[in-house]
């Protein structure tokens, strides 16, 4: 029963997907090389019991670099659940809504719209900010959010992946803060006790898909009803430590191998500075092209995660042409949303700056050829 | 950006746990030999778009593959979902429940218990069976069966991993007929036309934890109240091939694999024989040891799944003892569930025979030591 088998070499793209995205080599290699014998257990971590010693440690491992790297407060529960973002726009409501007490929703792109419609299903909620009309091309300015005296909760879009939108500065709010935070979290440094719950699917800057991070004060996980779905309260998976049921198990194993990654190249701040790199080259290349490349999101409120421009005026042949030789080229996952068109480059952790590199070189490569 | 590691050699042990369980080594093999690039995207299959026309064969690969092993006729739907069988166990009564018709429930374990839990808050429902008078050593009679004459559907756990109980022939039911099958699917042949609705967790015969496959006869699925949370109705996956929200996409991957290795080992009648011949030998060696290693379930409701026994009359050091030197054997996952004690041998689809072989000759050496 032993087995070894030759490895080809390969050749890696540059990923900019918008999720799931690019992971960390040195993750993937960690995650080949122990594949077939999880540090000598005999058993793929697949293959591991979720109750055995092995699974515990790492489910502890995934959670602590996370408290470790966010600075988790210890009233905050961490907890991995399953079902996405998607599930969370039915969770977070379920678990915190207080009777007669609205949630305010700033509304800032489809994925709040996306919360917005489960709403809509009998929850009581207010859209307290909408920049709808300006096609989400920016976030709300203080002075328009109107927010209800006694709201349940106060709901953001922490960064809009469709749109390239991404808050810097958060609203003000006295009713707990609820922040789908999917694909920004662990992107830079964050004070989580601003947050009353903050969730996130692994898929983009901390694993693979199949796990979601949910960080919620423990006294709001309170809140809820016990004759909910034991599966849908977050007091189940808080009491079970992410165990009541069998987890995602390689899920979070990635995860625990991402953020010991993310550690490893300085935590948050690391992130930032290399994020804030990426961005700033990206965003540059584009202002630095006189208007054959245009970013539609006004500048306090781009993205470092996702960066959305149009092409030739928004030529949408020549758009899908620059996606075309952008694969040919290796540059994987250019196009935008099919909802909006344009371009998209999402600049998650895992991305590094030689990718953006060899994007901007394409970009004005491209420019070159068109002008 | 090429890389190739050397890997070292490994050892595999024999792995008898309840799931996540084996799985296929040639699949694991595949996994290792393409996880930096799969199949020359110069990506793993985790930093693939679930929109990618690759991801998209790999879903479609997976409906099919179980399509054609199990021959699930046109009229229904396999959709893959997050959650495992804890999330069906409400699922299935938020989407199959007809206003004053009752869930008729056939008790049979733990499992059984849990999705009655789900049931008493608030969901009309009858217990139209119980063996736990007999502590679950049988599955219910014929004659002991009282469906109501109006159910939605009745319930059954296809294969009690805890109790080592395993239908063989099923209840005959006017109303759909709605089965966790977690621990048996695919193990054998069986005609999906006799169920409404089956689903169950990866992790134990079909991939790795993290995915639920679920198959539902598409009219029953279109009882269900559009205002549902979105991701709570079959519906919405029916209608988006699974592709609503971010899939598990590895998971799924993993069980287009191993779905993909069913097939190549003669399909579900293949595995039948396997699985018959495993057990055979197993509850053989239990019968054929003086009882010194004790069955206590009734023969005719014994799983060919999950193997429970008794050591030296339920003597709990001595069942310690046989966990720990199975252990030292590389005989992983021997102890039965916690709240039940003895022993439990899971012979999951990738368990080999020579694994059985291995565990019965430890089983007769560890008798010949104490007798």
């Amino acid at each position: 029963m032993s087995t070894t088998a030759p490895l080809r070499a390969v050749k890696r793209a540059f990923n900019f997907n918008a999720g799931p995205a690019a992971l960390p080599l040195p993750v993937l290699e960690r995650i080949r090389e122990e594949l077939l014998d999880y540090r000598g257990t005999g058993m793929s971590v697949m293959e591991l019991s979720h109750r055995s010693a092995e699974f515990e440690a790492i489910n502890n491992a995934a959670e602590q670099n996370l408290r470790r790297l966010l600075a988790i407060p210890e009233e905050y529960a961490v907890i991995f659940v399953q079902g996405g973002g998607s599930m969370q726009f039915t969770m977070a409501p379920m678990n915190l809504c207080l009777p007669g007490k609205p949630v305010d929703v700033l509304h800032t792109g489809m994925w709040t719209a996306k919360a917005i419609g489960e709403l809509k299903k009998g929850v009581l909620h207010n859209i307290a900010a909408s920049t709808e009309a300006e096609k989400f091309a920016r976030l709300p300015r203080r002075e328009e959010i109107k927010l209800s005296p006694d709201a349940s909760y106060t709901y953001i879009c922490s960064n809009n992946t469709i749109e390239g939108t991404q808050y810097t500065e958060l609203p003000a709010s006295a009713a707990p803060l609820v922040a789908d935070m999917s694909s920004d979290i662990a992107s830079r440094p964050m004070d989580v006790s601003k947050f009353g719950l903050i969730f996130a699917g692994a898929q983009k800057n901390l694993g693979p898909s199949g796990v979601t991070v949910v960080i919620v004060r423990k006294d709001l996980a309170e809140r809820a009803d016990k004759n909910l779905p034991s599966l849908l309260q977050y007091r189940t998976h808080i009491k079970e430590k992410s165990l009541y049921h069998t987890p995602p198990t390689f899920a979070v194993y990635v995860l625990s191998l991402v953020t010991e990654w993310i550690a490893g190249e300085g935590g948050l701040a690391g992130m930032q500075k290399r994020n804030e790199a990426k961005a700033k080259l990206l965003y540059h290349t584009i202002e630095d092209s006189n208007g054959f490349y245009r970013c539609p999101v006004e500048k306090s409120s781009r993205s470092l995660m996702n960066v959305v421009f149009r092409v030739a005026g928004g030529d949408e042949a020549v758009e899908k042409q620059f996606a075309k030789d952008a694969t040919a080229a290796s540059l994987i996952g250019t196009p935008g949303h099919r909802s909006v068109g344009g371009m998209r480059i999402s600049l998650y952790n895992a991305v590094g700056l030689d990718a953006v590199e060899a994007l901007t070189g394409f970009m004005r490569e491209f420019q070159r050829t068109r002008a």
